[in-house]
This record gives structure tokens, C-alpha cells and sequence, in this order.
């Protein structure tokens, strides 16, 4: 797997743009985003479980439910959730995206981001497409990845190339976290672009495997959007031999998808509202993968220990505690916990009780910007990974002002 | 229903006394409480469902297996959990109460609360146990309140007064918040006695019935503390015929106990970590009890209202956001929506949309210190109760400082 550069439009035939159309007051913030396909693709979704859905997704659903999709619109700045006419401006997104592009309006997959319940403007999208259409380009990942952004404070820009029967293949992805991000949803917003053919039915298979490793495994807040989505389309253009079933070239793709879904989802764990730093969780030795994702998520959504590691503090009582309510099998005195990181490795807990340790070295080991926090269960040989954040004096700051 | 003062005292036959021990480092904060009953009590509790369960729990559990109790010891400022020697030293601060009160060790139950582990030292409780038992006194429930306290800053104390059978009788309370605290666990440490007279069976059944509507419907954090428990003795002193069946006797001991936890809830809930306000969610017309509680409690629970309710925002999308998520029965299309409090009412979703409303207005509401959110579903007549607090600055400081 080799990491390379151009986020959505590193594989053959995407191109991208991002624009600022004023749905967002701020106008050095780009608030528009389309990418497309220079041929039809085959799409694959997966989408919040929140009982209240944007408009966006329903109408995502309806146009990818043939399978096939060309462009991705997506607005930051406003949700279109609980509104009475969302749908309807959705389909009007999907129309200006054929107005200006000639790409069916079925075939685009439409998505929003922002506060919920308040009316989106439609006037400012359909002034700015033609200027949108215009900039599409093989370079505009980063506009695009930009003009999803709501919280974010870094794009989330990715690529990876690999082979697929001797072709080379490329996998590329952008996404947007950084607030109502919590596991067992789609979680946030993440387009996945790929050259590589393959089937509608089998491209499905692959994200919902890789999802459940990875964007389902973050949690900034343990709040579930109402706008989560992740889309993958992939057009084909490598010219392998399309992917109609399982077997080695799947195996690839997978692995691929997975790769670049754990770039997305480190990151978007780094960057949590207010976060300074990225926690880890990597359980081992459970009784079963639900218990050892159980325990992996508990850890990183506990607000207590989000705000001790916000202060470096070795508080592994609170690592404990949240191992101890996860709804997990598990014999709590064959836990083992060690803090890690760049600067080195402390054993905190042995067997369910506290050991020595120097609280200095612990404070060094959590002052680095990525932090693991390494449990270790004698239960059987089952592990998982979490990604989460500390809690901070601008969680709070940012989501006290959000609306207002 | 007649409230009074004294708290745990308040009942006939009970003497309490806090103080400090050397447990906290800080000489003016009480660190240790005792709660007596002059006779035998019937006794019953709830606890933590973490599968990290203090020593005092197993300790506590085993000295109440026959149904009595004689006396609560309580300290604060460590927990007594996650140390291998834990068991041991519950068992030892009850034989302390032993030594100076003369009650036998099996009679006392005993709970800890503060950091997680970090070894119990005996020697302060030793020490401090002559003087403790010395001070024993009806107007002591004030003093044993401020000495299970850890971050909270107000001391949680109620009574109230009924009659059974034309004889008065009285139930009185302590509780201590205020982190770690989350439904579905006994949680927090609350102590409530009586002198009204009922089998140990029968207080068992009014104290789960009680805390399902009360203590479990308060969430601070998410987090659920390995410590929690909820103990309840009565001694008999007021002389009514003792309960030891269904009846009106009961029902009446169930109304006064459910209405003394009700007000600890709140309590707990205002005094949240950090908080400046208690929020209660308020769910009616869902389509069965668990919905109900499902719903009050995922809003309540999450982050991003919790930090808008600080800033007194509108953001009633995450009102709805949290509804959504929550494991509820539900037709989200027909939720309405408002928030209250003394300054007045506001309806801010109808049938699961967006309606005009005054934002000044709102402001004003959600500026109190007690606000509600009615949640009205079209799905049914349950209804439910839940409390919970604003996200704060505070609550990050003090997390972030607790144990260094």
C-alpha cells in the first residue's frame, strides 16, 4: 500500500472542485463541494441510524439504489434536517448539479452539514454551481475537502495506490468530522473515490466490512449525527478485471479501503472539537471481537478519562472503571493496562489492580499528541481499536457557541 | 408529604457525625461520616453494575445478606477499589466501628468514594474513630453530609415527614454527586434512613422501585462509578405496624421514599460537575415506559446539548438529534418540542419540525437555573423523568485537575 497525493481525484477520472456560495457567513470559508466521475460508477452507502435523517440521505438512497452514481454534491454550513422541505431542496441540489455538469441528476448523491433546523437557502447553491462546474479539476481534492468542513480545523485528505491484477489502482477519500461523532453510526461525513472496477454489490460488501473497523470505531462525543454518511464510488477507469466476488483481488481492494478508512478515522479522532490530542485504545486478548470493541470504545467515550488525558494524568482508575462498565465479557482481574506513545511505555495495572509507576514518565508518555492506551484481557485472543480524543476547555467553548 | 429538617436524623433512633480523618490533605474538608441507628434496622441496597466493584461493595453486600444493619461508615477522598488489599480495609473500618461503638462489625455497612486506586490508609480511620463515634448526634446528619462529599459544593440533605397507620413517620437522606454519575446504575453513594417499620423484603422491593424512577434517571457524564450504591435502613423507632406486605401502608412508604430520592436527584443533577444548571427532560405520550426513559435520558446524556445548554442556546436540533439516537419506539414525525422554566415556555418543534419562536425568549427560559425540556411523542401515554446538567468549562478544569 503506497500513500500518495490528490485525496479524491488521485484515481484516474475524478475530478473536484470547492467553492465558497454563502450558505456560510464567513467568506474565506468554502461552503460548496462537488466531485465527479468522468463515467458512471458503481456507489455503495452507509448511513446514520439516527431515527431523525437529513433530507440528504434520503434522497442519496433513492438515487444509488440502481447501484450507480457520477458526482457528489455537499454543502457545509446548514444540515437540512428537520426541515419540511429538505427533500425537495435536496433534488434541487441534484438538479443544479444537471444544470451545470449534463450528469443526471439520479446519478448525484447529495449530502449537507451544519446546524439542524434551520431552512436551507437554495439561492446561493444555484448562483454559485456554474462557477463550481467551471473549477472542477484534477487538482481539487483540497477545495473540496475544505468546503465540507464544519468544526474541522485540518482537511481530511487521503490516497493510496495498490494493484489489482497487475494495474495499478487507486483508492483516495476526503471527510469531515469533528463534533456528534460516535460509534455504530456511518459517523460524519466521508467520501471514498476509486479507479478500480467493481461490482455495485461487492464495492457495498467492502465498505460496510471496512466501516466496522474503522469510522465506526471513532467517537468524539458520543453523539450520533443526523447526517452521517459514507459513500464510495469507483469508476473503473485502472481497467482491471471488475470485481464480481470474493477471492484475492477483493481481499485487496478490501484491505485498500480499510487502510485509507484508518487514515480518515485517526484523523478525524485527532481533530475532535477542541481536541489536543488523538487516544487510542488497542484491547487484546478478549473473549470476542463485539467484547474487545466493547471495551475499546468504552474507554475512548469516557468523558471522565477524556479530561484527565487532557491534563496528562495517568488516571488509569478511570481507564479501569469504563473497561468495567462495557458491556463486554470479560474477567476484570486479568486486565492489564499500559499507557504508550512516542516518548515510551508505562504499566499502569496488572491484573485488575495498581502497580508502581513513575508518574513522570506517565506524564511524558501522555503529553505526546497521539496517545495508546494498550489493554490487555485474559480472556481469550479477540482485539479491537478505538480512536477517540481528549476532553477540552474548547469542546465545550465550541459547542456552547456553535449556533449563535 | 411533609418535608423537615435534619436529614438522616430527621427519623427517630438515628444519630450521625463527619469528620475530618486526614484521608483529604485539605484539614477543613470532612472526610469521614457515621450514621447509627439506636436498634436494629431492616436494611436493603442497590449497586454500581460496574464489573469494577469497590471492596466496600462486597463487604457491604455480605454484611447485609440477613436483611439488618446497625450503622453506615463512609469515607471520602479514596475509594478503596482497584487495591488488592481493598476487602481487607473495608472489613477493618468496620471492625473500628465496632471497637468505639460497640455494634457489632457484621451491622456496618461501609462504602468509600474518591480516587480509584490508590491504596486505602487505615491509620487516619483508626485514629479519627474515637472522636467520630464521640460525636455522634441528632444534629449530626449536616456534618456526615459534607463528609462523603468529593467535588460536590453543596451538601445533599433531605427529610420529610407521612403518616402510616395514624403514627408519623419520617425517611431522611444524604447523597453525594457529582462526576461519574450515569442512569442504570445505583449511582453515586445515597444513604437514607427511617423509623417507619417494614420487613427487610419489603424495603428491598420499595428501594428497587424507588431508584428506577430517581437515582437511575440521573446522568452527570456517562460515566458510572465503580462505588455507586444506594442503601436504605429503617429501624422501626415510629412505632406503626410493620410492613411486611402489598397495601396501602406500602404504597404510602413507596410515595414518601420515591419522593426524598426524587428531590436527591435533582439535587445531584444541579450540582453536577461544573454545572450552572439542572435540565430536566420531561417525556410524555411515547409509546411505552422503556421508550419513555430511553428518550429522557438520551437527551439529558448528550454532550452537544449539554454544552449548548450552558450557553442558554436554542439548539433544539440536538434535542431532536438526541431523541433520535435514542433506543426508543418512536415516530419522529410527530415530536413536539418546548422548553420551560420560571421565565416561561417556548415551543420550539412541531411534528418533528422547526417552528418560529422568539429567540430572546428562549434565552431568557433556558437562562434559569432549573430549565425542562418537554418532549411530547405521538406514540402512546407513558411518560418519563430525567435530570442532568449543563457542559461546562468547569466540568473540564475540575476532571482535568481531580487527581494531581
Amino acid at each position: 500500500m503506497k500513500d500518495i497525493a490528490n485525496g479524491v481525484c488521485a484515481p484516474q477520472g475524478f475530478s473536484a472542485a470547492g467553492v465558497h456560495c454563502g450558505i456560510r457567513k464567513n467568506k474565506s470559508k468554502r461552503d460548496l463541494a462537488l466531485i465527479v466521475s468522468d463515467r458512471r460508477a458503481a456507489a455503495a452507502g452507509v448511513y446514520t441510524r439516527n431515527k431523525v435523517k437529513g433530507a440528504p440521505i434520503a434522497v442519496t438512497k433513492e438515487h444509488i439504489a440502481d447501484g450507480y452514481a457520477r458526482a457528489i454534491v455537499c454543502n457545509s454550513g446548514n444540515a437540512n434536517t428537520c426541515n419540511a422541505d429538505g427533500v425537495q431542496k435536496a433534488r434541487a441540489m441534484c438538479e443544479l448539479v444537471m444544470r451545470d455538469t449534463g450528469i443526471d441528476a439520479s446519478d448525484v448523491i447529495v449530502a449537507s452539514t451544519g446546524v439542524i433546523g434551520q431552512v436551507l437557502p437554495i439561492e446561493p447553491i444555484d448562483a454559485a454551481m456554474p462557477s463550481l462546474a467551471a473549477a472542477l479539476s484534477r487538482d481539487g481534492s483540497a477545495d473540496a475537502a475544505e468546503a465540507i468542513m464544519t468544526t474541522d480545523t485540518v482537511r481530511k485528505e487521503f490516497a493510496c495506490e495498490f494493484e489489482l491484477g497487475g494495474k495499478t489502482c487507486r483508492i483516495g477519500a476526503i471527510a469531515k468530522g469533528s463534533g456528534m461523532i460516535h460509534p455504530n453510526m456511518a459517523t460524519l461525513l466521508c467520501f471514498v473515490t476509486s479507479d478500480a472496477a467493481i461490482s455495485p454489490e461487492m464495492l457495498s460488501k467492502a465498505l460496510k466490512a471496512a466501516i466496522d473497523d474503522t469510522l465506526n470505531m471513532v467517537s468524539i462525543d458520543g453523539d450520533s449525527s443526523t447526517n452521517d454518511m459514507a459513500l464510495v464510488i469507483a469508476n473503473g477507469a485502472a481497467g482491471n478485471a471488475e470485481i464480481t466476488e470474493d477471492g484475492e483481488d477483493m481481499r485487496v481492494f478490501c484491505e485498500a479501503l480499510k487502510y485509507i478508512l484508518t487514515k480518515i478515522s485517526r484523523a478525524i479522532a485527532k481533530d475532535g472539537e477542541g481536541a489536543t490530542r488523538l487516544i487510542e485504545c488497542k484491547v487484546s486478548g478478549a473473549a470476542d471481537t463485539a467484547s474487545a470493541k466493547a471495551i475499546a470504545k468504552s474507554v475512548v467515550c469516557s468523558s471522565l478519562l477524556k479530561a484527565a488525558m487532557f491534563a496528562a494524568d495517568a488516571n488509569w482508575g478511570r481507564i479501569l472503571c469504563a473497561i468495567g462498565y462495557a458491556d463486554a465479557r470479560l474477567d476484570i482481574d486479568k486486565v492489564d493496562v499500559s499507557l504508550c506513545s512516542r516518548a515510551g511505555k508505562v504499566d499502569v495495572c496488572k491484573d485488575g489492580n495498581g502497580i508502581e509507576f513513575s508518574e513522570d514518565e506517565a506524564k511524558k508518555v501522555l503529553s505526546q499528541d497521539e496517545v495508546t492506551i494498550d489493554v490487555t484481557c485474559g480472556d481469550g485472543t479477540a482485539s479491537a481499536v478505538a480512536w477517540g480524543c481528549d476532553l477540552t476547555y474548547d469542546y465545550v467553548k465550541i459547542n456552547a457557541d456553535y449556533r449563535t
